[in-house]
């Protein structure tokens, strides 16, 4: 229903399409941001041989959308997802600021050389990157690089029309 | 070997015997612990329906011990102990001082009413109780609550002739 929608929307481009759907996920994830997180899921993927085990929570509003196997599958996916991608902070905000002021520092020693009105920038430019690649909300979901975790998560929103959010998640490496 | 030595040394005693095997793995792990952890496993446990997973990371000294299957499942099965019995800290040591400040207020409030004398002796008491039930390595394992995880473990050392510690542990759960 929705793709056919968008499809006309889009003037019958498919790639435009695409777009118009993700917008619109995005918004009803945000439209169900206030609701209540009552249940959830708690999955684990460990890699061949045991080096690596990875799990996490992911909640959602009802038992009846975490007992389903497609919401089940997601949360085995985004723990194959950490245990491979091996994300430091579950979103932007989650960053510790002493984290991030160590390699704040490190940038301000890298971009020394760079003009000083361009300075600032250029720093900013690299904490963003820095940031892209450790936030797991972030980061491009490692079975499907043309979607973020956040996209995934909000495609499942608009799926199973409830709130869902990864609470928590861990990785535990041999070495 | 070692059994038919602990039960001649016991005469023929079965508990006793035990009693000496027992003792006799401590040492020998308390022998072999300064040596490296050099390898180990990674194992997670998922807990019917996935309304908790345990994961656990499991060292010793090489890839000959950690590729073991015996040795995986001991890594599993504490994984499964830490999602039935939930425990707080590691080891004594890894029990942090303010979460301890906590409980001991508690406990000298509980002990009020007892004599001065016999007070601290009171809240020492709770406090072990207290340490006892939440720490890993104290807590009596869940498929066999006749040995500690320590023991667990002491045991692992004696069969496979490592060192041989959990480093790291995560229990994560729905609500």
């Amino acid at each position: 229903m929705q793709c056919k929608k968008a499809l006309e929307e889009a003037g019958g481009d498919i790639e435009k399409a695409k777009v118009i759907l993700r917008k619109q996920s995005s918004a009803i994830a945000s439209k169900k941001a206030d609701r209540t997180l009552g249940a959830g899921v708690a999955a684990a993927y460990t890699h061949a041989g045991g080096s690596v085990v990875a799990a996490v929570v992911l909640a959602c509003e009802t038992d009846f959308v975490s007992k389903n196997p497609e919401f089940q599958k997601l949360a085995y996916d985004i723990a194959m997802h950490v245990a491979a991608m091996a994300p430091q902070f579950r979103s932007r905000e989650d960053a510790k600021e002493d984290n991030m002021q160590v390699a704040r520092e490190v940038f301000e020693k890298e971009v020394a050389n760079v003009p000083e009105a361009a300075r600032r920038k250029a720093v900013e430019g690299k904490m963003d990157s820095y940031l892209r690649e450790r936030v797991l909300l972030e980061q491009p979901f490692v079975k499907d690089a043309s979607i973020t975790i956040r996209g995934l998560i909000d495609s499942a929103v608009q799926k199973f029309g409830e709130k869902i959010e990864v609470v928590r998640f861990e990785r535990l490496s041999v070495k």
